[in-house]
């Protein structure tokens, strides 16, 4: 058997099927409606004040390029990218949920995007209706091919689930339009967009068509970026200094947009942080497509930056609200981070990525990660409301009382001025069949234990069945009916290294682990495999480089990371105290929180200071008494009362 | 005896002759020639980007409007007041420093501001210069009120200093035309200034004039603020509600200013937390002076309410750099927080009207917190550098990289563009023999352990021989000729509360503690009092309701607050942790820092992690090593080599 094909992965676990069903029901008909200014929802009191007001109008703007309406664009720049990542996210959903209704409102709505286009395959309505002469002449702001990337994400993805040409034909014409106008010949532009994406959308495009000339746009911009890096002043200067298309954006630095340097100098995951891994899963794709090493090094600098020293234990990042960016190494506090889910969203992207170059279990720990807490955290357990940041401590009053955290949020809000998190994760959820398995030559690589029956060439099928993330208990069934001859691959994850077992056809194994994979050679017609996986309670602690961090415990069980909730414990959190060896316990609750597992830990408490008591003191610390700290997994905080919530625990 | 009026002190503390010499050789000097633009200085890198630049423009302004330069003012509304409080400055400085080529300056320079000032009376040089259409037409920002009153203050201090005539005739003639201008009857502005102040000032110059008028028109102010809440914003409206003098100031909520609601119905000190203390500090003399309870009321609630929930352990107040304001109760967090130097004097100025009104130590340990320790961190121990925010953590790499943080210096920067802090600092030093003493009827109160010779009617003196702030020996000497009869308090600071001794002409004597006094019956012709101060390393906690403290110590020895710096210690500092009952050591330095007294504690200190270790592992915490933790007093710190610093430290 050549490179064993992934041909198609049906989800069958509990735990995701819920989530892509509400997806369905819940979060693709209200944005719909919000997209059309049909809903009746609460703009968010704009924690980053993106908020413009109730209306999205992003389906007007098309509409009034389109000729179907009159009027002036409304919302930002790229407000179009909101209906690109629900149509994406909507052709995912086809796979699992096919549905007639959705399907008319879709294909119209590539009618309608096909309409908008402009002959030349240009796509961004704010310049086509208010601004036409301002085309491609202010990248650091005009996300014009950060918008173009959207559409041709969802053009492709549309394409792959409907078969419409017509959807990828926008697409190819949009990559067209964007090669006629970039690169380093004459009279074309040596620039790119201020926000990447089009390196990865470009790289997804070729796959499709295997056009080498959309491969090499991806890789001209990603050679490009820094070279100039005045190039984006100098846009500014020539288009009117002070004419920024969102206000204050050409103060933040050349790092901030990844472009102060070549992409092969750049030595940490500085600025924005979802223009990182974007950035990222773009310079992976690229490695992967072209072999070019120096992007791989690059890859695997951010990696190692992001995941040893600027991620959150949840997976989220972007430490400051400041430009919602990254800091500096280390540097992770709890209570005034940003994390947003959209960065989340796109770790997932680039660790998808890297496991399709590399066969290391450490890209699928984080893939997991990100899945299980800091992205899924971005969505309420009813789909209706999200969060833009996700804090690893949260307090009501802080958020109320104090301006340098009235950004982080305790209730998931209905939607936002920014949209662009709700619509993200919708598309991550409804395509997360294709974030299980990657194929390197003859093997297969099983990395996710998200329960699913996957079908492969040769009529090879493997059904993984589990109660993840609740139980550790992973049983494969590996059908071969022609007996070919292929190599599974099990990620071992990194939470479980030291405790995990596995039976082969019902015998224990002793398998070694080789860079987070335990591999099995499959040329049986009938193969069953069982990995029990450690779902102790962990007590983690962070490196003692991080301040915030220090002298704290977390609470791991499996995948989850955990967090107490005023819901369950009494409030103020913070005297809690957990010592490393606490006792523990957990159980299934099916009735909470849509099913969780609950870990109650043993913990001391301070009882709290009256309000009259004086606030510095020489008196002793107050006797701790003993009691029970409650905890839920992180993803499903926020999902009662408004009240705090901490990940870390005093140790004590 | 009647009341045992105070006429003169003359410090003799070696440890505040030091700063008050620095004040007239480094301070003075420097101040007036930036204020004269030919200072050759670095503004700082202002983190409040208050900074405009090099130049402050504060002589020339009133230059202009007095007809001796053309050109337009330069600087914010309240520029002047550089100029007046550095006027203040002097003026003390002459009580213990006569320097007959400054008092030449500080001549010129009341008739220069005789000069400015139109003949009603008025003097603010921005809208005398650019805007005299607008005068009070938009006192939320203007800062006319409050610009005048720091004259007052000068004039008054000018005057009392001097005797001149001439500099006092200007504060009257300025009270004169606010008195004309404010008020409820026909005609008159219904209003207050958006920055308290002049009800403080007028009460100065009532009590150096006796013009119950003053005091009416002080009283006035205070009951006047709130009544009308919407006063701000339909002066800003008639003015153009986009005209903002300082861009921004309107989108402020009422309580910014104090002004939301009448003063009687404020419960909680919220707002700009200089704008709270020069407040109470009005309140504070209108309510001596007029006997108003509801004022006195209002006094003891904002006291409490600062005092109990919203102080830091140094005296510093102002969570938040956001409008450099209180948040909300028991929120303090270290690194993010302003502690602005201003406040802190005007905390001091607060304490000192209390205890004018009633004998409570708790007003003398608060107002002596701030002279050693929170306020007095305004200034570099050379006299030539300043700090504007006074954090109780602090680390370059977080100034650096975290936006959050970026208004926290490590180092004392050379000036500001808004340059408030140096000259307040200056005026409060200059000025501290006036915080030493407070007279109730018959009785003396001795509340601050600042060496001094104190001389009062009837040819008492009272001389007081320390070593303080690093001995707690406290003698007394009571000089009364004439044998008259009158008592003597002395603070028992509230650090020394459970452990303290008194002699009385040698013999060891029990007395009771009143509200943190002991008291004596003065009447022999000579007496001698020894107090005992515990001058033993003190281990404080916080109420466990502020969550930024919980589990953490600060070092205390005496009235100083300690601070570990970078200095003295390896960093990252958060690594140690102290025992409270850890031992402890303190000796003197004398060429340390122009001589402290040192703390060595036990400490334990966790060897950091590797830079490649993982960010988050499930491994025990590592064994602590037993090392010392060295700590100088808070006042001292960044004195030296930039690096981190901190005041809480963990405890365990
Ligand atoms: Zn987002
Ligand atoms: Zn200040």
């Amino acid at each position: 058997m050549t490179q064993p094909q992934l041909k198609k992965v049906e989800i069958t676990s509990a735990f995701w099927k819920r989530y892509r069903e509400l997806v369905v029901k819940e979060v693709l008909p209200y944005q719909w409606d919000v997209m059309n200014d049909q809903a009746d929802i609460k703009i968010a009191e704009d924690p980053q004040n993106n908020g413009q007001d109730k209306n999205s109008h992003a389906v007007a703007n098309l509409k009034i390029a389109a000729g179907e309406m009159k009027g002036h664009h409304y919302g930002f720049p790229f407000q179009d990218t909101d209906v690109y990542k629900w149509l994406e996210a909507a052709a995912y959903s086809f796979s699992y949920h096919p549905n007639p209704d959705l399907k008319k409102i879709t294909d119209n709505l590539v009618d309608l995007i096909a309409k908008a286009q402009e002959p030349d395959g240009y796509l961004s309505t704010f310049f086509q209706i208010d601004a036409p002469e301002r085309k491609f002449k202010r990248l650091q702001q005009s996300h014009e091919l950060y918008t173009m990337g959207h559409y041709i994400e969802a053009g492709v993805a549309y394409y792959q689930a409907t078969g419409s040409e017509k959807a990828l034909t926008i697409a190819k014409k949009m990559a067209d339009c964007i090669d006629a106008h970039f690169g380093l010949s004459e009279g074309k532009i040596p620039g790119y967009d201020g926000h990447p994406e089009i390196e990865l959308a470009l790289s997804r495009l070729y796959e499709v068509t295997h056009e080498q000339k959309y491969l090499d746009l991806a890789h001209y911009f990603l050679n490009q970026r820094g070279q100039n890096p005045d190039f984006f002043e100098k846009q500014n200067e020539a288009d009117g200094i002070d004419r920024d298309l969102i206000p204050g954006m050409r103060d933040f630095p050349r790092n901030y947009y990844q472009a102060a340097e070549p992409i092969k100098d750049q030595q940490t995951a500085d600025g924005h942080a979802v223009r990182v891994v974007y950035l990222c899963t773009g310079m992976a794709y690229v490695a992967r497509l072209t072999g070019d090493q120096d992007l791989l090094a690059a890859c695997h600098r951010f990696w190692n930056d992001i995941v040893k020293r600027r991620m959150y234990i949840t997976g989220n990042i972007g430490s400051t609200t400041t430009g919602e960016a990254f800091t500096y190494d280390y540097d992770l506090p709890n209570d005034t981070m940003y994390g947003e889910t959209c960065a989340s969203v796109g770790m997932s992207f680039f660790a998808r990525q890297m496991l399709n170059i590399e066969a290391k279990g450490e890209y699928g720990d984080i893939l997991e990660k990100e899945l299980f807490n800091g992205a899924l955290s971005g969505m309420s357990l009813d789909g209706k409301h999200f969060f833009y940041v996700n804090p690893l401590e949260a307090d009501p009053a802080a958020t109320k009382g104090n301006p340098g955290k009235s950004h982080v949020l305790t209730h998931r809000a209905d939607w936002f001025g920014c949209a662009c998190c709700p619509a993200n994760l919708a598309r991550l959820i409804t395509s997360v069949d294709h974030y299980l398995y990657s194929v390197h030559d003859d093997t297969i690589l099983s990395h996710q234990f998200i329960a699913n029956e996957a079908s492969f060439a040769d009529d090879v099928t493997i059904t993984q069945e589990n109660n993840f993330p609740w139980a550790g208990d992973i049983h494969y069934t590996i059908a071969n009916p022609h007996t070919r001859s292929f190599k599974l691959g099990l990620r071992i994850p990194g939470w479980s290294a030291g405790n995990f077992a596995v039976q082969v056809n019902g015998q224990a194994e002793d398998v070694a682990v080789t860079d987070g994979f335990v591999y099995f050679a499959i040329d049986a017609a009938a193969t069953t495999i069982d990995l029990k996986l450690d779902m102790s309670v962990q007590f983690m602690r962070s490196n003692n480089r991080v301040r915030a961090d220090v002298g704290q415990v977390a609470i791991q069980r499996g995948p989850l990371v955990y967090a107490a909730e005023q819901a369950d414990n009494e409030a103020p959190l913070w005297l809690y105290r957990i010592d490393r060896n606490a006792k523990t316990e957990s159980h299934y609750e099916a009735d909470l929180l849509k099913g969780v597992t609950v870990v109650e830990a043993a913990a001391h408490r301070e009882p709290e200071d009256p309000a009259d008591a004086d606030l510095y003191t020489s008196a002793a610390e107050k006797p701790a008494q003993d009691t029970q700290l409650t905890l839920i997994p992180y993803y499903a905080w926020a999902n009662r009362e408004d009240g705090q919530m901490q990940v870390w625990c005093r140790r004590g």
